[in-house]
């Protein structure tokens, strides 16, 4: 099967396993509306796609990953969602559509990010109680350190309080690798815990470090040269917010370069684990992505 | 002991327990900070005093329950930052201080809560990663649903949603159930729990839903005729907002009858529960208080 084909499979394959788990659930209407609303607002997918891609290429079960990969996909839409908010980054637009505040009220939006939040470790401790092992209690560890205030929440605390703020590359790696890396690298790692193959951890670590630093940096250069329509959000928004960026840091030719070096050190890393191409070419795609 | 002394002596072991948790974490000073502004503002730790009290009373031992109730504490402390800010109750003091984000701004305030929360279940899966037992998966799966949508979260979007409305008593009970109750429910159900007596949560069960509504009619009696200085928060507030209360439906008299009756029958569980008395003593004491 081609890339793009196996792609949109996986895709569906959390969407569908999404839409199940927030089917049938007791609460306000207007609650599970409201984090529906953001759940499903065309993300693309990438960190559960990449525990699923590890956990196959390392002959783990895509069953047992699936619901722990969809946990961490609820953790990255509450981030954005309480980022989003007036009181943070205050942002009226992402992937084209109003954010969850503008939908539905700031109050919702907290207690949504709250929700999504909370249900994802709900999800993950409904497994472990079906599944008696201990690799899914590391998986969930793994989760709740990377995405708590000693991974992204930590990193959001540096970056707003440092708008304005020239700072350096070392504080710029750090933010970054707090506020978008452990995740990125966490969702690697559980992949290869399911998978049962604790000796690879090691690996994924690095893949998943030069992975996120890669997509950093494109991120950056897109909110430059990237056009809005594509990207579903305004251009230039960091440089009018005054965000630190390797785009400021570097200048664009710079940056590109960089992209370019830990791209490769990623691809390299890729090749230990995954024969069959996959991760390879969602490591290319997720790094010459337009959007 | 008499009772006071076995209180305080509870408290201190929760105080100290959650400095322990909250010391050497690689994360930004601030949000630590505040953080611990919350979790140290003085609350009378109800919540994890009855995980410790219920597990105790049925043999089973303070320190495996400890970090779980702890944990309830934390879930506690975020929803009360959360629920203070500008966009939900917009309150300035709580237990007679300044509110979190009056002093650390809404965005570390929100980021605060949100740590909160994920601390919690990561102190959770540390228990789990050193002990290999499914009670601390039950326990925690427990907790994880009376704090998400079908819980907590949902009975404050039925509260902020319901402000000048006039709802019937099915309703009132109904989210004062999901907001305060099933959280008060799921640390008494976790004392039992981790004393593995699981045969016992019809009890803890009763006996904490009747706790949780007589709780729940002082604390709305209290708003209209408690002491300010004592309560540390501003008296008539409900009534100011439009906020459905048992005083409002039924009117001084008739609410405090209620709050017997649902004493009483709480005292009849706690008496199947705990042969030492301390339960019943502590019963008494959150249901008489004067703040």
């Amino acid at each position: 099967m081609d890339f793009k084909k196996t792609l949109e499979y996986k895709q569906r394959l959390i969407n569908k396993r999404l839409e199940d788990l927030f089917s049938n659930i007791d609460a306000p209407q207007i609650i599970i509306e409201a984090m529906k609303y953001s759940l499903f607002a065309g993300g693309k997918r990438i960190r559960p796609i990449l525990s699923i891609a590890v956990c196959e290429a390392l002959n783990g079960r895509t069953e047992d990953v699936l619901d722990i990969a969809c946990s961490i996909e609820m953790i990255h839409t509450y981030s954005l969602i309480h980022d989003d908010l007036p009181a943070m980054d205050n942002d009226d637009y992402r992937r084209g559509r109003l954010t969850n505040h503008k939908v539905y009220g700031d109050a919702i939006a907290i207690l949504a990010g709250d929700g999504l939040l909370n249900y994802a470790f709900e999800t993950m401790l409904n497994v472990m109680k079906r599944k008696n092992d201990k690799r899914f209690v590391d998986a969930a560890f793994e989760i709740a350190k990377a995405s708590g205030v000693t991974g992204m929440i930590g990193g959001q605390v540096i970056d707003i309080t440092n708008v304005g703020n020239i700072i350096d590359e070392n504080s710029l790696i750090s933010m970054h690798e707090r506020k978008t890396g452990k995740l990125i690298e966490a969702s690697c790692n559980v992949g290869a815990i399911i998978a049962n193959r604790y000796d690879f951890l090691e690996i994924t670590k690095e893949y998943s470090k030069n992975l996120g630093i890669a997509f950093q940096i494109v991120d950056d250069i897109l909110d430059v040269i990237g056009e809005e329509e594509k990207l579903g959000k305004t251009v230039g928004k960091d440089a009018k917010n005054n965000k630190p960026t390797y785009v400021t840091l570097y200048g664009l030719e710079k940056s590109q370069e960089l992209a370019r070096e830990y791209s490769l050190k990623a691809l390299e890393f890729a090749n230990k684990i995954d024969n069959t191409g996959f991760l390879q070419d969602l490591t290319n795609y997720l790094l010459n992505r337009e959007s």
